[in-house]
Formats: structure tokens, C-alpha cells, sequence
């Protein structure tokens, strides 16, 4: 690693356009040769989805012409990107993959409808060092400026480290001025939910349809969770695994009267 | 739960229509009182994909006129078919949430990537025991008969145990007739991935697409994974949580040179 410029693959789930990736490209671009491969449209809420039934197209694209990084824009899903990025597109396998910045929290269970992580856990399926990166603005115009020491920080740590085997790293940042950051906790994901309220309307054509709206409820009151961090002025980093397994409830279930 | 019938949500990713869903509909009444809301078109491979950004049409189908189910088909993905149910269709908390019986393996990684699995865990972050179902047989001519005993029994047990707070069951059946199925194995996710190898093409107008293929590789020696259990005859049962958080990794993080 130290002999040689890491090579890092950039993509996200708002799409190649976004401000938060171009943020994102920026200060892998201080850290070695980056290659972004990235949905062409917006894809939030993917979670983990791939493109099983139709077809992919991907295509090489100049977005900032001034820029270093070499760029491809695919017609899927954050995960289809790595899939694409490290079996058809790169030469070797990268030394890091990192996804976002995402515009919009990805912290607590949002990790499992994110597809910013979810293109972070494809790679980390590949044994690849992976972080997902998100900012709590939804806006367009949301200011990454606060967070870029943080990103650097993180992902020159895991270049360093390593990640641990089937381990991800997500992190999320409050929006808050970069002298408000109180800087980095490795926190648990909160045990929260959705409570859904959907906005049920009538089409033209006087078909009801609905709008998925929800409340975010977090009812953990620990210390130690990303809610707790990101509420009390601190950058969130969970460490994330694929390794779905309740292992603790392996006992409980053999309890079950199952033959 | 033992003074009246238990309320059943019935989900799955292939579809409405597919075999799969109608054998779960089948054994599920003989259980309670059923209710499906299912994807109007094949969803697999969404993982926990949601929908944000579109509208989303909610029909009552009749599918088999003289069965006694109530059916809605919905034109979002399997985690948008439990929030509806939950949150517009039903009266109340359905006791038991079901999804499938999915046409083909969502054992190991699959699980990531699964629709099947993506409505049992929506279902689990809102307090209901859910339990997702898959047979090794992608065809749409699939044998799920030999399989109704154990949707039964299991099922059963879910509803008269409950599951552990933020756990939902992965249930998977080798492809095999009843006599060679050996019984109900409780396992962990076997540690496996797959390697994606693009099948590339060109289109009528001279454009490169790629089709998405890919090779499982098992490299988990484990007798204690869903992988070995299926591979011997056995029906797999992993208890899959949704706090991702890798515990065991937060010393290591904190070990890094983190401010």
C-alpha cells in the first residue's frame, strides 16, 4: 500500500451528478487514483437491490473536465455499480471503495433501506475496505465543506487498517458548521423504526394512489448509539456486517418444537 | 392468541400470482385469518428497496374466488406491500407476517439481496414475528408440496412462541422430494459471496449492455450453516437480525487515529 497510490473506487446513490459524490471524488483525489463508477439517476431508497431482470449500460462520461478521476455512468442500481466497477471495469481489485456522500441520514435501521450502504456492503462482500458517507441534509445545495477532514480522516485510517473481515464502516454527519463538529464517535446503530403515514390521494382518472410518508421514531436511550452522537454535535461511525446471523437466538429457536 | 384466530399478512417478491405465493396462502389458512398484499409484478433481487420517489396503486384482486383470503395487489416493492398492509390496509397488528414461498435460494448472502427476505424484516422492525420462505427451484413449475409441512409447522411455532425482539426467521428448503427431507435445522449464514461475471452484448443500435451473471463460491467449511444444512437435506432455519452493528468490531475502530 505504501508503495503505491491506493486505487479507489468512488459511486453513491443520489447519482453521478450529485453534489455530495463530487465532494466525495474531491478528497479520495488527495488519497490516491479514483475511478467512480455511479447510477445515472437518483436511486434512494434501492437498499440492496440488483438488476436481475434487464439490462445494464454503462458509459464512460466526462463530468468534470479538469479533474483527474476517470468516470462511468450505469444504468442500475449503487450495488450493479460495484458489481461492474470491480469484475468488467477495473483492472485490479480497488483499496477502497467509498459511497456517497449521501444527501440524507443513513443512520440507525435507515441502513437497511440505504443504497449508499448497500453499494459499501457489495464491496465489503468482495473483501474490500468500504465506508458509506451521509450528511443529514436532504437539500441539493447542502454544504459538504464541514465534513471533508472527516472523510479524509476516515478513509485514510482505513487505508492504513485495513477493515475488519465482514465488517463496513457507515457514517453519517450532522448538519452543523465545522467548528459545532465535536468530532468522531464509533457508535451502535439505535434500535429505532418508521412509523409510515401514507398520503393517500385520487389520480386524475379518480384512481387512489399514495405517497410513503413516515415519523422516524427512536425510543434507545443509550449513550453509545449514532442517534445519541449525531443529536449531540458528533460525526456517527458505525461498524456494519453482512453477516445477518442472530447468533444469540440460534438457542431460543432450537427450543422450538421443530422436527 | 389462543382465544381467537390469529390475523396473517402474506407477502412475497415474484409476485401476486406466482405458485409460490399460493401454496403460503394455502397452509396459512389453515392457520388464521389471511391477508395479502403482495408486488402486481416480479420484484426479485429489490432487496430492501422502498419507494420514494414514485406513487404507489393498491388494488383488492380476487385471485382464487373461492378461497377465503381478502387480496390486494400493490405496485410497490415487497417492503412497500408490508407498510401498506400495516399501516392503510389492515385493522390491526397482524400477528404473524409471511413472505414467498420464493422461487429459489435466499439462503447465505442471498439474503441481502432478497425481496423475500426484505418484507420479513419490514415486517420485523415493526414489532411482528415474520418469517421469510425460499425453495431452491427457480422454476415457475416448482414441487411446493413437499414443503407445506414444515411452512406449517414452523409457522406454527412462531405464533405460539413469538420470535425474539429483533429477530425474523430465513427459511430455506432444499429442492427434494418430502421422503428425502431429513427435518429442520436451526444454522447460522454460512460465510459465502458471489463472483459476478457480465455477460456483454451489444444491441441493435450498436450499444454495449451487459446482462448480470455471476458464480456462488462457498468457502465456509462450517457443519453449523444454512449452506451445509441445505446441501444435506435439511430445511434451514437462520434467525436474521436487522441491528447490523458489528459489535465485536467497535474496540477495533477505536483504535484507529480518530478526532
Amino acid at each position: 500500500m505504501k508503495d503505491k497510490r491506493p486505487l479507489i473506487l468512488v459511486t453513491n446513490d443520489d447519482g453521478i451528478t450529485a453534489p455530495g459524490i463530487r465532494t466525495l471524488i474531491d478528497v479520495m483525489n488527495t488519497l490516491g487514483d479514483v475511478c467512480v463508477v455511479a447510477p445515472d439517476s437518483p436511486q434512494s431508497g434501492m437498499g440492496h437491490a440488483i438488476t436481475v431482470n434487464d439490462t445494464l449500460f454503462v458509459d464512460k462520461v466526462v463530468v468534470d473536465k479538469d479533474a483527474p478521476q476517470v468516470e462511468y455512468s450505469c444504468s442500475g442500481t449503487p450495488a450493479d455499480c460495484v458489481k461492474l466497477a470491480v469484475n468488467e471495469i477495473l483492472k485490479r481489485k480497488p483499496d477502497l471503495c467509498v459511497s456517497g456522500i449521501n444527501h440524507g441520514s443513513n443512520s440507525s435501521i435507515n441502513v437497511i433501506y440505504s443504497g449508499t450502504m448497500s453499494a459499501a456492503v457489495e464491496a465489503g462482500t468482495q473483501g474490500i475496505p468500504s465506508i458509506g458517507f451521509s450528511l443529514l441534509d436532504y437539500s441539493l445545495e447542502a454544504n459538504f465543506d464541514p465534513v471533508r477532514k472527516y472523510v479524509k480522516q476516515i478513509a485514510m485510517q482505513a487505508l492504513e487498517n485495513g477493515t475488519p473481515e465482514g465488517v463496513v464502516l457507515n457514517v453519517n454527519f450532522p448538519k452543523l458548521p465545522e467548528n459545532e463538529l465535536k468530532g468522531i464517535k464509533v457508535c451502535r446503530q439505535a434500535n429505532a423504526h418508521w412509523v409510515e403515514n401514507f398520503d393517500k390521494r385520487v389520480n386524475p382518472l379518480g384512481r387512489d394512489y399514495y405517497w410513503l410518508t413516515g415519523e422516524f421514531v427512536n425510543e434507545d436511550q443509550g449513550e453509545d448509539t449514532d442517534e445519541w452522537a449525531l443529536d449531540n454535535g458528533y460525526v456517527s461511525v458505525v461498524p456494519v456486517q453482512f453477516d445477518l446471523t442472530a447468533h444469540h437466538a440460534i438457542k431460543d429457536i432450537n427450543s422450538w418444537d421443530l422436527k
